[in-house]
């Protein structure tokens, strides 16, 4: 199992995904789950993907591979939109799982993806694309988009984050959203991966790795979890346990 | 959909289960999903349930009906521990199952239970009976059980409930593991039944039941929000949003 999260702010993007792949609990190795395709002066595109990792390294390495090309259908510096750009990666996708699918019995060759960044003239924009490669774009009314093992860490996120959450509150949220996951699900583990992308900056920056040596990490699991602890024990006795 | 949950304490038990019932988003009604079967002075037993309502119903009323009747198989006055009446509520499910389950496509007359409670000279005890009719039991390693929509509430029982947790918080830690359930999944709706039984006291009093009109709930839901969103600004930003 895979957990990849995108939110998506007026300020910009906070992606996150965690590196675990498996089959089974034995076969174990890491991946990664969070891939920048494009970091020019014009146009910022990340890709995230859950699902058979032999489908998604494929659509990867296949649109890394058409840069530069030309090619109209798969070479994603030709796209004028990042909504082209997510219809390119959706096609890919159908490719890849339209050549392997019939030999991965169960629909095993299934995958899908967060496709997000900017291209010069628009906005920073968020994606998420179904395995069918069809795909639905985040929003301000739903401004974040997961894939993979995405209950867990639902639930702060719909408590907390909003349209007027700034990057560090998105990006502490994500982490904190992982941390659940992680807790909860032994098939999401460390590290993470997160990309904090300011809008026109036209810069992905550095792809952070959280891993369990990082202190910040550590820090922060702490403090929310003695944080929560103390906040519980003063929310008042619900009546039912009054006697 | 539905919710279920009971957490087991050396001080007692804490049970809280939803009380929708969907087929479909358009079919709802309120049912009840915590049944006290028994309330004397040498037992205490609950029955909390989720799955096909038609197959929850029968065991619940078939087992109540047995009650008193000396039947050995069927009723749970007759059981010397928790044990047996796990076992006896098990073998009602698979009776019931057994019975309907042809006539119902794709295992639609599936169900599952939670049983617990308290008889003399036994601790109370808390059991997750499976379809199958088999059961696990919790306990100081593994102190609460979920049937139903049980992800979203996960999170924080994981973070914050163990075996020293008092009565108290536990039913203030249900009562949030709810509010996270009923925030991101439509399917688990108000009101809540609540029962807390305290160990020895063999009555399991009065179950409360939360709708959306009730005080305490509002105030909850409104200081744990504030509380949380407080507990996060005050967290350190994480290093990939700091530039």
């Amino acid at each position: 199992m895979t957990y990849c999260l995108g939110i998506i702010l007026p300020r910009g993007l906070v992606l996150a995904s965690d590196t675990r792949s498996n089959a089974g609990v034995d076969q174990i190795v890491r991946v990664s789950k969070l891939a920048v395709l494009s970091d020019t002066p014009d146009r910022v595109i990340a890709i995230q993907s859950q699902g058979n990792l032999a489908t998604t390294q494929a659509v990867v390495t296949l649109l890394r591979e058409a840069l530069g090309s030309g090619d109209k259908v798969h070479d994603l510096t030709t796209a004028r939109t990042m909504f082209e750009v997510a219809t390119m990666v959706g096609g890919q996708l159908r490719e890849v799982i339209g050549r392997d699918g019939p030999f991965v019995p169960g629909g095993g060759a299934n995958a899908s993806l967060l496709v997000s960044g900017q291209i010069a003239g628009e906005p920073p924009r968020l994606f998420q694309i179904y395995s069918a490669g069809n795909f639905v774009e985040a929003s301000e009314r739903a401004p974040f988009v997961q894939i993979g093992e995405t209950k867990y860490g639902k639930p702060i996120l719909d408590r907390e984050l909003s349209w007027r959450t700034s990057l560090e509150e998105a990006a502490k949220l994500a982490l904190l959203s992982f941390d659940a996951t992680i807790r909860s699900n032994l098939s999401v583990g460390l590290p993470i991966d997160v990309l904090v992308y300011r809008a026109d900056s036209f810069s992905a920056g550095k792809v952070v790795t959280i891993d369990d040596a990082d202190r910040y990490w550590s820090a922060l699991r702490q403090a929310f979890s003695e944080g929560l602890a103390a906040l519980i024990s003063r929310l008042p006795s619900p009546p039912a346990a009054r006697t």
